[in-house]
């Protein structure tokens, strides 16, 4: 291999060449991209200086031109309904694509990267079901792809993955991901409101859009964590390998009684890495699930509709990263800190780390992590029931790290907190005690954060 | 200017070659030396794989070599006691400073970048002395000079501001950025202890080195401040140039009056970007004091030893990183997060964004600055006292937020609280305060967190 002189050996390469204007193309004018031109004229000096050379823009591909041209923050650049044609341009160095969407937006992004464009996407739900492919076009053609605004926005914590901790072995990533589903939590917690008032108060305030399918059943979750434990593990995890579970179920009852126990019920994205008894990793697992968390946890006190990332490193320990996750300017922070990354490697030469799935581990599904139990029941109040139930745990292996029982009008209700067991042992047992003759009805059933 | 052809524009430049070893000179051998050695072991595989060839520490730098000699982690590994030998090394290509101090280190590392060597240090004292003169040194040689440990270890905040940020305008920096410091007031307010005590405490248990000075005084915030002053504001702030007072004078009585206005007490760096009436930057502040924060703040609960840093920035809102900031392995974690930074680049082309002080802002004295005052002192208990006391406000042009006095047996306590005003003329009152006839002490001046 050739090894060339010192001074081409690190920086100063013949790139673009210092000063010289870096071609951006932008892919759809939604609320972001409204606002990523917005910031584009405002920090433009600002943004020159950071990368070497001026951006200038070439274009904004839109899908309804006549929705858009009298745009203010349009004014002066070339506006376009042909998206391919913006991306084949010679004069485009970047495209940012915030279309939204995976299969149009992807046959984009490929073209983009195998012309020797670098890419900045916000897209989550493409960058967790094609990290692979786009991953692999990036590097073939030697260009960028950056995707900071696809988890969390502005909190950098897929930078932080990226680089921050590249020195070091990444165990578990927990975290409220979704700011939609955040806020309805809270809004219960806090007025003691139904699910559905709380979701209807949601959507009233702009925080949930008018399907919440994708917030409220974990699936914008579930892309969070699959791009999340890709990097934090060097695994290939896509969407269709998180479990996931969304909010739907959780009652005002269940956020009372979390209450009750000092614990307030969050929708957590888990990433983990699962240990032998030497301490090797024989695997990882991402998830979303309604989770139970203490109080004195820095989660648990997360309102409103802010995100917050808890990532725990052999070396660097506990870390916690906290901010908006949504919202238009918050996102185009994100796109904009991934445009100068990619804009600067334009101008000074190299290449931001990519995706880098070399361990390779086991992706193992959801039965085998372990997870710990809450379950509430109601059950036939009379002598020797208790006993009952608690002889079917004790066969299947777990151990109860608490029991409450309360008196109530149709029978007795029953409280039971396992310690950690296999997702698969516990699941069978409450299939167990659904069909058990003393059991009028499982009331809910949430995990705790191990 | 030239402009190359397509293939060298970006990535897979001929640099020292991909599978390549990077060479890496350690320079230091304490906590943090042994824990980047162990780490290196640990992690050869995944780091080989992240950077692109392996590491291959080609000796380590220590001032006595017999203490060292038989340690285990420099089993195979060249020891030396001359430093400099070492960092000219041809198959040197990175250079990991922690010596600490300021002027021998800050020697080798001009060297060393000067002969075209990255540098990696974790030395904050010696990067908020000389920013200046380092990143000069390696601008020209076109290599990298990274430091994310000289600030909170593992909390990544200098590569957030160095590039997660880098679309944004970062407008306030306000953060506990020394350990030992939090901890005890941490345990001041925790257990009600004096000062003393708790220092006693903090020194007991390895929190406190055996001369507290630089912690206690603030002198380690500041350097911190300083760097996140230079990064995030683009403009080259010194250690000089950061007001600087420690908690030394910090009494369990200021802990407590904190306590019943549901405020916490904690030292705090606070970089500040300073605007006019039609919002435009009109300088730039650092500065470290012990502040009262608003329970409800995020930054109140930093309990222990933690470190915690809250950024804004215009288009990203509010965002807080929380996290050990201290201790080897913590330490060891950003060291080599920046090694495989720096080593990457050497393999695959490509500079880190390095400081960059374009904006150039002034950078104005702490009197200009506008805080607020929570200010406890003594007065003679007669009829008029307070009136006339506040009369001195109004004539200051200061208007005051709240106003609380208390009987004691030696007089009356009379706690003001201001609004915000100028530094320079908040500080002039409690002079005239201190000469007045009835004023008997001033018992405690805290800045609230404006």
């Amino acid at each position: 291999m050739t090894v060339s002189s010192a001074e081409s050996r690190n920086g100063n390469y013949p790139g673009k060449g210092i000063g010289e204007p870096v071609g951006v193309a932008i892919l759809g004018k939604g609320t972001v991209g409204t606002e990523v031109l917005r910031l584009l004229a405002e920090f433009s000096d600002n943004l020159e200086h950071r990368i070497g050379g001026p951006i200038e823009v070439r274009g904004v591909a839109v899908s309804n031109l006549d929705k858009h041209k009298d745009a203010p923050e349009v004014d002066g650049i070339y506006l376009t309904d042909n998206a391919r044609e913006l991306i084949d341009r010679d004069d485009v160095d970047v495209v940012v694509e915030l279309i939204g969407g995976i299969e149009y937006p992807r046959e984009l992004v490929l073209e983009a990267l195998k012309n020797g464009k670098s890419v900045v996407t916000a897209n989550k739900a493409l960058v967790a079901a094609h990290a692979d492919e786009l991953s692999d076009a990036a590097n073939a053609a030697g260009v960028d792809l950056y995707y900071e605004a696809a988890v969390a926005a502005a909190i950098p914590v897929v930078g932080m993955l990226r680089r921050s901790l590249a020195g070091d072995q990444v165990q578990r990533i927990s975290g409220i991901v979704n700011g939609t589903t955040n806020f309805i939590l809270d809004a219960m917690a806090t007025s003691g409101m139904s699910y559905e008032d709380a979701l209807a108060e949601a959507t009233r305030l702009g925080y949930a859009e008018a399907d919440p399918t994708a917030d409220v059943e974990g699936h914008d979750a579930a892309s969070k964590a699959a791009i999340l434990a890709s990097m934090g593990f060097h695994t290939r995890v896509t969407y269709d390998d998180v479990y996931c579970e969304g909010i739907t179920k959780i009652t005002a009852d269940d956020i009372e009684a979390a209450k009750q126990s000092n614990e307030t019920i969050k929708l957590l994205a888990i990433c983990e890495r699962l240990l032998d008894d030497a301490g090797n990793t024989v695997g990882v697992n991402a998830r979303v699930h309604p989770t139970l968390v203490a109080n004195d946890h820095p989660l648990a006190s997360v309102d409103k509709s802010y995100n917050a990332i808890f990532v725990e490193a052999e070396a660097a320990g506990r870390l916690m990263f906290y901010g908006n996750g949504a919202g238009g300017a918050p996102t185009a922070s994100a796109v904009l800190g991934d445009l100068v990354g990619a804009a600067r490697n334009k101008v000074h030469g190299g290449r931001a780390p990519a995706e880098n799935p070399y361990a390779n581990y086991e992706v193992v599904g959801f039965g085998e992590v372990h997870s710990r139990y809450h379950i509430n029941m109601t059950v036939n109040d009379r002598v020797g029931v208790l006993a009952d139930l608690a002889r079917m745990f004790s066969q299947a292996g777990i151990s109860l790290s608490a029991v409450r029982q309360e008196e109530s009008d149709d029978g007795a209700h029953l409280i039971v907190v396992t310690h950690a067991a296999q997702e698969r042992t516990l699941s069978e047992i409450v299939d167990a005690l659904t069909n058990h003759a003393d059991v009028q009805a499982i009331n809910s059933v949430i995990r705790l954060d191990a």
